[in-house]
């Protein structure tokens, strides 16, 4: 097996982990949350989200949000831009990477933004054409790729055909998420297989819901044909979106000890991660859904 | 990879679930539990432990269990047996297969039963012999495979000595438990390469706990080795013994997901398992520990 020997992870808890949070949650909570997970170790921190805050309230304090952060040398904190409205709201907030997404199913696809995929590729073309002009870099995202709450079963090469679309339109990585972490190590890599004919490994992440229990046996899989960036969510904030109450991103404290463990090095501080989670947890009341910090809060009490 | 197309789950809740158990279940109860899980299609489930109920006053009624389980055709109940006493009280209840058990950590050895691994070993020669007298099957454990709470790492030489010693004085098979959890795929996979030095792959079986939620890829990890046989607790039941609030024992209903996910046959039907999973979480007063017990109750709710 050829691992890779470092591996990236792009933390996502401070968006895709609190925009489902029904609890408001503090502009300067968010900002701290930020600056907790740098001196952490992360390196690339999704801070926030230039949507319309009718369709997520959480999310309107993008600007402040942005303009709170303390950047840290080498670091990059990435937006979520859905339009050309939001990647120039993101510019204007000094954003300096953005992300846009998109399905690997129709039905979902056209279920959760209204439109089928090609459209919604259409969508980005204003976004990358004027990410490139300001020198911004964006990144991908696919959702569904290993099952859809509609379709069921997706076929790998519906998955890569949207990744390579991502790809050639200037997304520098396209992140696969198991939306709905019905996945399973074989499937991700047949999954992962069709998406590297396409496209070149070190373009690739993967992103993986822990709702069935699955998404550490993925990421491991996924070690094994050679991926080496992965998206998670400190504490595991987020959950399913699909089944209230369970799990979704899987956690980063799960991550980094899986890696750890296999002598693959992430840059991030454990300790000081659980550290982080602990206090995120505490801030929104609730216990952290990492097995690990799970573990050390036990073994402390 | 060559996967085996089929896995035994040897169901170890009624026994290494509840014996740690704080509240008294009745032998009513664990009887039905054993019911449910034949029902579910779990073809070896160990049933209680005759041990002192002194130390473990949880399984006092192993007898009372033993008498009132209606046996399958197909199934074993497999009963743990620390000494020729438990042995000759289990024989008498008509237990037909018993576990015997030893650790890989000289100081968890010592702690634990208060005698060193060799001393252990000879503890079990009598049950040996009347076990082979009787026609009755032995089944081997090995604990702190992949970390000792005293010890730390544990040399993946020193589970092959006791796996080796095990399977040469009869035990049909080896549970290879990882009893804090901290193990991580390619440690287990050293692990693993070093007993199957000693013992053919079908005499071979992985005992993983999830208290830092590892549990699953580490299953993963074993099935790559061609591992087909391993251990699992309805619901999770159990905890972790050294860290109380977290998770131990993997739960039965996420191996199956695993499994049924990689196209590998387990005969069991996890419906009617979720099922027994729900039934005896409600009846203890707690949530399933199982992801996909907490995703299926979510995605319900």
């Amino acid at each position: 097996m050829n691992y890779p020997a470092s591996v990236k992870i792009v933390e996502v808890g401070p968006r895709d982990g609190l925009q489902n949070e029904k609890q408001s949650v503090a502009a300067a909570t968010k900002i701290e949350l930020i600056a907790r997970l740098g001196s952490a170790g992360l390196r690339a921190i999704e801070a926030t989200s230039f949507v319309s805050p009718k369709w997520v309230p959480q999310m309107a304090d993008a600007a402040e949000v942005m303009a709170g952060i303390a950047r840290l040398p080498g670091v990059s904190y990435p937006v979520l831009t859905p339009n050309l409205q939001g990647f120039q709201a993101a510019l204007a907030a000094g954003a300096q990477e953005v992300a846009v997404f998109a399905a690997a199913s129709e039905s979902f696809s056209r279920r959760n933004i209204n439109c089928s995929i090609a459209e919604s590729l259409d969508r980005f073309l204003p976004v990358m054409q004027g990410a490139r002009a300001a020198g911004v870099k964006v990144r991908g995202y696919v959702s569904c790729v290993l099952g859809c709450p509609y379709e069921g079963e997706i076929a790998p090469h519906a998955v890569a055909d949207v990744a390579a679309r991502l790809f050639a339109m200037g997304c520098y990585e396209v992140s696969l998420g198991d939306t709905l972490g019905t996945g399973t190590p074989l499937k991700t890599q047949r999954m992962l297989g069709a998406v590297l004919e396409r496209l070149p490994l070190e373009r690739v992440a993967g992103h993986y819901h822990d709702t069935y229990g699955m998404a550490v046996a993925n990421i491991y899989a996924s070690l094994q044909m050679g991926v080496a960036t992965f998206d998670a969510s400190v504490a595991g904030l987020g959950g399913c979106p699909y089944a209230r109450g369970a799990s979704g991103n899987v956690a980063t404290e799960d991550v980094v000890y899986l890696l750890e463990g296999m002598g693959i090095s992430s840059g991030v501080d454990l300790a000081r991660l659980l550290d982080c989670a602990a206090w995120i947890s505490a801030v929104l009341g609730r216990r952290p859904a990492s097995r690990v910090g799970q573990a050390r809060c036990a073994a402390m009490a």
